[in-house]
């Protein structure tokens, strides 16, 4: 997505550690003429696939899904953070260890919220190592539901996430592939 | 807002301890249809107010807020919500006590983001004792910024945050105030 490119490569901050910082148009102050320009373009990429449910994780996730979900006409599920491991009944869950801040957390969706009806869209803004994904994925496994999709902002492809899941047959869209980037120079290169 | 009551009373889930639980179409499932009449409203009540930037806070209000600056055509930024006290010189922050959780965090916003030219709308989910409105406040007057007005989905009207707010000279608008909720009966009463 050219219009998606050109922004980060005005905007955005490549820091040591395979960081790249989004936070002035998507991940702390958001412009919401871009995010609907993304919500319309993952409509573009699966409005074959019918969707009956977007289903992303806490914060980021949040607003892109939203409004991709006003162009599917579908709700968003959000899956909630939880420091410690679920054990309640009424929910689904799955474990996930975030490479960024280093730590562990629990992804949680309520039974009530996915089925074995469903036919679900992951949308989410980055993926990297794809835990995150994974857990997600293992959620809507464990619902019966079925993964008809998976739509990603920023791909960091030079990390292993996207092409162990398109190797594994997960249909997946990222609209900014990264190749790689540079710390130093501040050069980002697009697959 | 009528279909926002109406939705509230078919679908919302009394507590104990003051809970309102509307995990189906706000907090946990978004419906966006709703979404977007919120934000339309929200863009109906404050469009003469100049609003500049709208702000809001981790995870719940992002939607939210993302629906209303479509229509003011402005930035969200969302304070992040961190477990510690922030002690950077790049950020503005306030310490944070939440009742519903019963712990304190510290909402943070980078200090790139707001600034003495900006006329902030706060939208948030919900307003109860006001902790988080006032937290976010402070942060919008550390920047130097006007706080144009306040903005709320649901406001707990029993409890004291909204009519102190208001009697401080501060425009606020609910869409949803409720003066009183039975978790025995299930009732809802709305202002």
């Amino acid at each position: 997505m050219h219009r998606l490119e050109q922004r980060i490569r005005r905007e955005a901050v490549v820091k040591k550690g395979n960081i790249l910082k989004v936070d002035s148009f998507l991940n702390h102050q958001i412009d919401p003429a871009l995010l609907d320009a993304i919500g319309r373009e993952f409509y573009r990429l699966f409005a074959d696939a019918d969707i009956t449910k977007i289903v992303t994780i806490e914060a980021s996730g949040i607003g892109v899904a939203v409004m991709a979900a006003r162009y599917f006409g579908v709700p968003v599920v959000f899956a909630k953070k939880e420091k410690t491991a679920q054990l309640d009944d009424g929910v689904y869950s799955a474990r996930i260890h975030s490479f960024t801040h280093d730590n562990d957390y629990t992804a949680v969706i309520s039974k009530q919220y996915l089925s074995s009806d469903d036919a679900v869209l992951v949308i989410d803004d980055f993926l990297a190592n794809g835990e995150a994904i994974r857990g997600l994925r293992s959620i809507i496994e464990a619902a019966g539901a079925k993964l008809a999709g998976i739509g990603i902002v920023i791909e960091k492809g030079f990390q292993c996430g996207g092409d162990a899941l398109r190797a594994e047959g997960v249909r997946l869209e990222s609209l900014a592939t990264i190749d790689s980037m540079d710390d130093e120079t501040g050069e980002i290169i697009f697959r």
